[in-house]
């Protein structure tokens, strides 16, 4: 999928720049985010696996050579600097799965300066749309409390490519399967669905509809509620009868209405029929509120299919992701922007644990040894992915849930937790950071 | 981009029973939004042209045909279908551009049921990003009063496709350029960018970082927020002393703080010293809302870089777009799922202008000869594009101007305008509805 040109223009005429005033030393820049959303008590790190095959195989075709050229904007210095290029750096990242806080990097980039900044805007448009959508559908799969969660939501997510990484994400994340199929043949996430209003709507009546795609998928879910829901339901128990022991629908599905006293009186209609191994299955604009509340209303739902919500992450559909430089030649750098300061070097992140629990982490300085469990490690070196790097997506998601569970209780649960999960800032980088920021506003001021 | 896979596993269990059964009658689809996000007032249908690519461009490969039949599931009267599969059919649409509002058809699908079954979960997929974003973008074109808007979203955008398609929407929508390259070769959108905070930060201090950079560039714009705006807007000026009449740096751009009062400060200084020309470009985490405020306070800026907040949508990262089956074999269908009431058959909407203003629409039947623009037309008969169906994408930003002029001046306002535009049913499609509801009402309770 990856073009070389997605990217921002200015990422190219400041590579040219570099180019031209030989700065080409050596940088480290961090990606993170800055803050998180109100209603994110941790993140989910996630995208990592596709940012080591976009570093791996960037290139610059003849094609997008001659436009850049086209645009006459640019030295033949860099026209022939990105005809030859291929990304020569280390990369230190966090494991895909791992639960993440404010200011912790997620990847560090360490390269020649015009490489490191070549690659950041795909770097954080994949691992920001990856992390972003773990990070909500961890929620969506903590609200369902055991019960399988089904990705329905590539129709609404934006585009192609985002269907194809938020049904990895949110597998990542505990999602049990996804309705999307390019999804299960390129990453091999189970395939889940069940049927459509307008396959009911093409049929005369909805008894034709659920006896004709039984006999066709004899394990299927049937959609109830195409015209009301309970008298659905009782379409069902009629056509079990019909069919005896060929019956082997596995479950309805509820789509609309009030999903709490629907699934209690489909519940009641399925027992009283000897149907108690037919599952209900709930669907229709549900999120992590509404399954939290469904389930604290004792609704008998078995198993939940989420699209739009988990899919564009509808309550934050953004994080405040940055890709910033923090070393440059050997010196730590920030900036001062107002709401924006940054922390200088390169970094690592020390989760300290205590009888199987992670109450707090430490940011510090790269080069620290702190107590605790170090998060960041390097994954790649000299443009080249290392052997234990990249991990399959089952041992990604096995990671995901273990260290979820390791995260306090308050942390896991769907509210704003008070105070928030505590990170530390090392006395060493908070030193280093005084260090620096003096040494800016000095030269800020400066004659 | 698309892959006969990006669809959802039940599109294929549908078409599979649909081809057992002999369902194969003409069906008609309504592609539409139920009800628009509170703070839209109407929408800017867009992504007709990815959707007419989608239809006549679909097959099947090989591979994918071996993945689907390794899953088990499909009949090998569905594999050798999907084998020779392309479209046939006929679509209805409303150009891209052109302001919709809820329940009115952005497009129509009119095929043998299979085929217009299958196609669903793609045509939503990019009508619907295309549409949110064209949507978005428009609110902060109105909101910018003709001040230039450049896309600046690329990073935060939910992926490749969505960084591609929504620069294209918001191009539609008025925005004036992108930072986003793959765009400016993919569609010929006109390409802007200025620099980062990591280019200043590379350099010891500023001053050699603008004084490099103007260098390069000459008619640049300089970043000047990295340690403190003022100090970075005095740099400024001292660098156009220093350059004298080489000095040809368009603009300073503002990406934190109080950009109101900040503007105003960086306009002293650089009119004081002569700069009138420089202009003022302002960015960082800016909105509709945000732009609006800014100019409400006169802040002196002269275009505005707008990213996430367009790039995602933030406020309404999706619509409640459906694509609903809305007649098969000759008859009108519908759903009675509570909140989810369709109209059925095929339609037409109506705007009917005055004095050069829309202020209502009629949604009516299909066939119906109403006073009014009618806004659909067909677009592709048998599979094939009409030949005057794919206008240019200059023509279609015009068309959507031009369109956008004519709205009620309440309606292009960012508050939600009460009450919302006027569409009224036609009594034709009001009774065709009557009658079909209580066709089904009847089915539904039939013994």
């Amino acid at each position: 999928m990856a073009s070389a040109l997605l990217t921002d223009l200015y990422e190219l005429t400041m590579v040219d720049a570099y180019l031209s005033e030989g700065l080409q030393d050596e940088a480290a820049f961090s990606l993170f985010v800055r803050r998180l959303p109100a209603r994110r008590n941790y993140l989910v790190a996630c995208g990592l696996e596709e940012a080591l095959t976009y570093l791996e195989t960037l290139r610059f075709s003849s094609e997008e050579l001659a436009w850049l050229e086209s645009l006459g904007r640019f030295s033949p210095r860099l026209l022939e600097w990105l005809e030859h290029f291929h990304f020569t750096g280390d990369v230190h990242a966090v494991p895909e799965g791992t639960p993440l806080f404010g200011e912790e990097p997620l990847l560090e980039v360490i390269a020649p300066l015009p490489e490191a900044q070549l690659v950041e805007t795909y770097l954080i448009n994949q691992v920001h749309l990856q992390t972003l959508a773990a990070s909500k559908a961890a929620r969506v799969v903590e609200a369902a409390q055991g019960r399988p969660v089904v990705d329905f939501g590539v129709r609404r997510m934006h585009g192609v490519d985002a269907g194809l990484k938020v049904a990895r994400a949110a597998y990542v994340a505990g999602v049990s399967a996804t309705s999307n199929l390019l999804a299960g043949q390129r990453y091999g996430i189970p395939v889940a669905g069940t049927m459509a209003h307008s396959y009911v709507q093409a049929h005369d009546d909805e008894r034709s509809a659920f006896r004709a795609y039984a006999r066709r998928f004899p394990e299927t879910t049937l959609l109830v509620d195409t015209y009301d829901t309970l008298e659905g339901v009782r379409k069902v128990v009629e056509l079990s009868r019909e069919l005896g022991p060929e019956f082997q629908v596995r479950a309805v599905r509820l789509d609309s209405g009030d999903l709490v006293s629907l699934a209690h009186s489909a519940r009641r209609l399925l027992d009283a029929a000897g149907l108690e191994h037919v599952h209900i299955f709930a669907s229709g604009g549900l999120d992590e509120d509404e399954v939290a509340r469904l389930l604290e209303h004792h609704a008998p739902i078995d198993a939940f299919g989420v699209g739009t919500a988990m899919g564009v992450s509808t309550d934050a559909p953004a994080l405040d992701m940055a890709y910033k430089l923090v070393e440059y030649a050997g010196h730590g750098r920030l900036k001062l922007s107002p709401g924006k300061v940054l922390l200088p070097g390169r970094k690592q992140v020390f989760r300290q644990e205590a009888d199987g629990m992670a109450p707090r982490d430490v940011l510090a300085r790269h080069e620290e040894a702190l107590p605790g469990r170090p998060l960041l490690r390097r994954v790649m070196r000299a443009g080249r992915r290392l052997e234990d790097a990249s991990p399959s997506l089952a041992a990604i998601r096995a990671h995901a849930r273990e260290e979820r569970e390791r995260l306090p209780p308050a942390v896991r649960r769907l509210e704003p937790v008070r105070p928030p999960y505590r990170v530390d800032v090392s006395p060493a980088l908070n030193a280093a950071k005084e260090q620096v920021s003096s040494w800016l506003r000095e030269a800020a001021h400066a004659p």
